[in-house]
């Protein structure tokens, strides 16, 4: 792994349009909803890393249903209440966020760091606020050859601000959840982006409800299990002084009142069983997929993997990708990632069928490719 | 009037919660949800400026029509151009945002403001915004002698940062068009609260469509003509560049699906005529409500009144108000307002009937208060 200083260029206060956020060549405001909006015909996505056929009929039920306390302004008691019994915590632990998107905000503002360090290849969104903020931010970049693991001392003893994800987009890779306690240090704050955490079974390796590690900050998500991704629901857990700091640059009235009912909905005990049962059928899904991936001589998988997604290493991926589109299937470039480039690709996990389908596309357009 | 520096004590690093942001005595963080929430009885609510019997039908299918896209990330590109047609404006002047709450707090952390001044009695909210960004802010305290009017020279030359409310919540006045945009200088943002805007017949006055005026920021709400305070849904209408500010401070993803579909409803045709009628019917409902007022001697009516809403002056409205919740019947305090003090109330435009139930209970919590 290495630190790359050079990505430290803190955003100028002059108005360029949010994505121009490129940091070091790398489009950090591009993301996987992109590569399936606005697609001539209807594409296969294996690009967003949404849970397929959701959200579930009971859980749009719930939503619709508040839909006649839509003249209320929402109240986020009860919310609150619900997460911070899923995770055994107190409430005071939890802030509900319009998704982990605002988080990644709110944490740039209200955390004062000297040397905020992120570990790629991640999700680009953290390191994105942190620049618009006006943070100089450094990357750590986890080894490919290393298989993007967590090596030791690779972040900076100084680092006041650490944020990883866990298991992390778009590598797959489940880091384990004593390497990230041993990263807590006194006087930083460490943050572990859990968004993708709720599709690992059991929920392994997790530190959501770990409150004697100081300092951390671990975000949650309900937008990949529960095809909430247009909701806008997510959480923080942290210590109450971080919670009220974040608290206190988030906007009156933050969530709304649909978002507030799908939370407290998705930490009721027969929810939590359907994302356990979720999460196994996606582990087998994602073995699946990885058998057939290993067919192809061309492909590398990146592995082990523990989210709803592969990253995979493949020469010309770029071409392939486009050729992909023409052949009805949308995957996610690896290119605007720091840390990867242009020959890989992040495929979400979907079911058999699908894989069987998209594996056939695949190979044909790696055949054309080398023709 | 009067300029209160005082009140311009900018808010530490330290990690307040947001509740306890008071303004030189004044809580800036209540509003008039809090009147309602929590009460041990069902009380008819004249504290919030919600229409009553909202959202209509129609918009409610609308929204819950749009559930089963959630997965799906949110595309904002379809309501921001509805907001641009309804306004005939290009799109380069919308953004939307996640209610006016949201909009305040990203004009603060944007807009670099050397001299920002507020002109109350208004909204509280801007104000904490400003101060929470770290901002020193300045009130122009608007005469009550003078009907709360805004007189010229009121707001210092050197301003370069201006928030003013038409119609202002809570004195329901509506300033002349012309007025405000006497407000425009060069260097100096104008920004222009017009939440309230839509339940003016004709929106006589609104600014919204004014592109020629240099530096100005147009806010709108859809939550109080359409019932939708719990979706969180507003927008700006400002200088493609100041767009472009605000965007770039703004949290990924920021406003929901269903959001979005509400503002695009909301904007077509048939929504802009229901929201005329709703306009005239308030007009209507508020000259009741004021006539009936005016037959209590001890109650002065702020006027003339524009928003769905009247201020009034009442000799100890604070037991008064005590009394009214026992009654069954919620107000707004005035006594978190700058400029007003605990003499005040603010009530909402309701329809006829339940007007007429209030000021019974009303002339009761006088005649009990004077014995």
């Amino acid at each position: 792994m290495s630190t790359d200083p050079s990505a430290g260029l803190p955003t100028s206060g002059s108005a360029a349009p949010a994505a121009d956020v490129v940091g070091a060549g790398f489009d950090l405001r591009h993301h996987g909803d992109a590569e399936v909006r606005g697609a001539d015909a209807d594409l296969t996505d294996l690009a967003v890393n949404v849970r397929a056929g959701t959200p579930p009929d009971w859980l749009k039920a719930r939503i619709a249903a508040s839909l006649d306390g839509l003249a209320a302004y929402p109240d986020g008691r009860a919310a609150r209440e619900a997460v911070a019994v899923r995770h055994g915590l107190p409430a005071g632990r939890v802030l509900l966020t319009a998704g982990a998107a605002e988080a990644f905000v709110l944490l740039a503002r209200a955390i004062p760091a000297q040397r905020p360090v992120v570990v790629h290849p991640q999700f680009t969104e953290p390191e994105a606020a942190l620049r618009d903020a006006g943070h100089t931010v450094e990357r750590v970049i986890l080894d490919e050859r290393n298989g993007f693991r967590l090596a030791p001392d690779a972040v900076p003893e100084d680092a006041d601000l650490v944020v990883i994800g866990n298991p992390t987009n778009p590598t797959s890779v489940l880091h384990p959840a004593d390497a990230l306690a041993g990263l807590a240090r006194p006087g930083r704050t460490l943050v572990v982006d859990e968004a993708f955490m709720d599709a690992v079974p059991g929920e392994r390796e997790s530190l959501a409800d770990r409150a004697d590690v100081p300092g951390l900050v671990v975000l949650r998500s309900l937008t990949k299990t529960w095809g909430l991704a247009g909701l806008r629901i997510g959480y923080v857990l942290a210590e109450p002084d971080t919670v009220t700091a974040l608290e206190r640059v988030q906007p009156l009235w933050p969530v709304s009142s649909p978002a507030l009912t799908a939370a407290e909905a998705c930490c009721a005990p027969p929810a939590l069983a359907e994302a356990a049962r979720a999460a196994d059928r996606t582990a087998a899904d994602r073995a699946h997929l990885a058998d057939r991936l290993a067919e192809l001589a061309e492909v590398r998988v990146c592995g082990p993997a523990a989210g709803p997604f592969l990253l995979i290493q493949l020469p010309g991926a770029a071409a392939i990708r486009t050729r992909l589109r023409e052949l009805g299937f949308a995957v996610r470039r690896g290119d605007t990632f720091p840390g990867l480039g242009p020959d890989w690709l992040r495929i979400a996990v979907r079911d058999r069928a699908t894989t069987d389908r998209f594996v056939i596309a695949l190979t044909k357009a790696i055949a054309e490719s080398a023709a």
